[in-house]
C-alpha cells in the first residue's frame, strides 16, 4: 500500500456502526425484479436468511479482554477485513464467502492442558449475531450438506474455561470440511499436532483459514471452482492453511506453513508433505502472515534455517 | 457487527505500515517444497510477480483532496477492506481476486462534459503500485487472456483534469471483462446513462463491482466458478453490477441497482431488464450500499416509489 498515497481513516467503530444499520429499508420494498432471469442463472434467493430481523443490542458475549487481544495479535493482523475479537482468538470475516479470511490463535501449554471443568459437549452450534444478518452462516446451511462444521480455532485449543470453548462454536469459527478423512482426520492430525507445539515453545501463534484454489481445466484455462452450501450460500473452500510461528525463549521464531485439501487425506501421509512456502498461501489467500516481523528474527521456516 | 463485541481499532495506517513491510523475508529463502504435489493442483506458481520488488516509496500520484473524497463517499463505504482513494473516485481491493471489490464515484453535469483539454487517447494501463506486488495485476496478466481490461470507475465519468482520466488507467480500476457485446457495447450503455442521470439528478452516486455467482450444476448442488488469468490469477468475474444514486436538488434519494452478466449481450434487451433489487447484490457481493441513509431519503429504487 502506497505510504504516499491519501488513505481515509477508516476504523472498526465505522464497520460496527454500519453493519448496525444495515438492512434497515430494502427489505420494506420487496420489489418484484423485472429481471431477464436467464441472465441470472444463480442470483441467490436466500430464503431462509430473515434480514428484517435486526442485530440484537444484548448479547451472551462478554467484551472480550483487550489485553489478551493485543497478545493473541502480537505480530500484526494478516488484513483487516471485518475483524472480529473474541475472549481468546480473533477472526476476520469474509462477507462474501459467509466464511472467514482468517482466524487467529496464541496457545502455551497452560491454555491447552486438559480441563476437567471444560465440556466440549455441552457447546452448541450457534450463528454468530454479530455479523449482519445477510452474511451470516446457519445451521440449516450446513443441514444435509455432506460437510462437518469444522472449527478453525479448534476447540481443544481453548480450554481455560468453558466460555473460551463455547466461543469457538460459533458458525463464524467454522467452514465446510470433509468429515471423514479430513476434519474428524489428518486435520484434526495437524490440530493435536500445533498443540504439540506447545511443549517446544512457550508461545505458539497460529493463523487458520480457507483458500480457493484454482485448477486447470480441460480447455486449458484456469478456474476457481467451489461448491456453496445451504440457503446462504456458504463457500466450501478448496483447500485449508495453517501458518504456525512458535516463539523461543530467547524471542526467536521458527515458522511452519501448512496447506491441506479438503477431502478424504489417507492417514499415513506424514504432515511435511503438507508444508508449503508460506508466500505461497499469502499469494493465494490475497493475505500477509507475520509481515511486520523483522525478517532476522524468524529463524527456521518448514524446519529449515533460513 | 455487534456493538457490544469489542473491536481492535483499525486504521488504514495500519494496512499501509504492514504491506509495506510484507514480503522482505520470504523470498529470500525460496524453500523447496516438500510437497505431494498431486494435493494442489493448482497452487498458484506467479512467475511474473517480482515479489522481491518493493512498494517504491516514490510515486507520482498526488495526494488526492480528502474534501473531494468525503464528496465522493457522502453516502458511506460499502466495505473497509483495502481502500485506495485516488484524485476523484475511490476503490475497495481485493486482495485474493486482485480485482476491486467496488469502486465508489460522484457525478455531477460538470464532471461529465465534454473537455477537449483531456486526452483519453494519451492513457496508459498501468499496475497499481500502491498495491503489494504479490497482489496487483499486470498488463501481462490480460495479454492473450481474450479480456479487456474494463474499466471499473469509467474513463468518461472523470474529465474535469488529464490527471483524473489517466488515474481511471490503474489496473486497480480494471476487471477481465468480454470485449465484444459487453464492455464495448451494453456495459458502455449502462455507463453512458449513469452520466445521462446527471441531467436529472445535481448529484449522482455511483458503485460499481463485480460478482461471482453460483449456478446449479448436473449433480443438483451450487458452485461458484469463474475464470482466473495471468501468472497473477486475476479473477474473471461472472457478473458485474452497478448500484447508483440520484440525489434531487431537495435533497430525495432515488435508486437504481444492476446486475449484468460478464458475457455478449444483445444490444436491444433494455438496461431495464437488469434491475434487481439493491439487497440482492448487497448478499451477493458481501457488501452494505448506501446503508447508513435514513431509509425515508430513498423515494424511488429501480423507478418504483418506496
Amino acid at each position: 500500500m502506497a505510504s504516499t498515497k491519501f488513505r481515509t481513516a477508516i476504523t472498526t467503530c465505522t464497520v460496527a456502526t454500519a453493519a448496525f444499520f444495515g438492512g434497515k429499508y430494502y427489505e420494506r420494498h420487496n420489489l418484484p425484479h423485472r429481471v431477464n432471469l436467464s441472465y441470472y442463472p444463480a442470483l441467490p434467493v436466500f430464503g431462509t436468511v430473515e434480514a428484517a430481523s435486526l442485530i440484537p443490542s444484548e448479547t451472551t458475549v462478554a467484551k472480550p479482554n483487550s489485553s489478551r487481544i493485543s497478545q493473541i495479535m502480537k505480530y500484526g493482523f494478516p488484513s483487516l477485513d471485518s475483524v472480529i475479537s473474541y475472549n481468546d482468538f480473533v477472526i476476520s470475516y469474509d462477507k462474501r464467502n459467509r466464511v472467514a479470511h482468517w482466524v487467529f490463535e496464541h496457545l502455551t501449554e497452560e491454555s491447552v492442558r486438559k480441563n476437567d471443568e471444560v465440556d466440549r459437549s455441552k457447546c452448541n452450534f450457534v450463528e454468530d449475531k454479530s455479523i449482519h444478518p445477510y452474511f451470516r452462516s446457519y445451521n440449516s446451511d450446513y443441514k444435509r450438506s455432506g460437510y462437518d462444521r469444522g472449527h478453525l480455532a479448534a476447540a481443544g485449543n481453548h480450554k481455560t474455561c468453558q466460555k473460551h470453548v463455547e466461543e469457538t462454536f460459533y458458525l463464524s469459527n467454522m467452514a465446510p470440511q470433509v468429515g471423514k478423512g479430513f476434519n474428524r482426520d489428518s486435520w484434526n492430525r495437524l490440530e493435536k499436532y500445533v498443540r504439540k507445539l506447545t511443549r517446544t515453545y512457550p508461545n505458539v501463534y497460529c493463523c487458520t483459514g480457507p483458500l480457493y484454489l484454482p485448477q486447470r481445466e480441460h480447455n486449458g484455462k484456469m478456474y476457481v471452482r467451489y461448491e456453496v452450501i445451504g440457503a446462504s450460500h456458504v463457500a466450501v473452500p478448496t483447500h485449508f492453511y495453517k501458518i504456525v510461528v512458535g516463539e523461543t525463549k530467547d524471542g526467536n521464531l521458527e515458522m511452519e506453513s501448512y496447506v491441506m485439501p479438503n477431502t478424504a487425506i489417507d492417514d499415513n501421509v506424514p504432515l511435511t508433505s503438507f508444508q508449503v512456502a508460506p508466500d505461497v498461501v499469502e499469494r493465494a489467500a490475497g493475505l500477509l502472515f507475520f509481515d511486520n516481523v523483522a525478517k532476522n528474527r524468524i529463524h527456521k521456516i518448514n524446519g529449515k534455517k533460513t
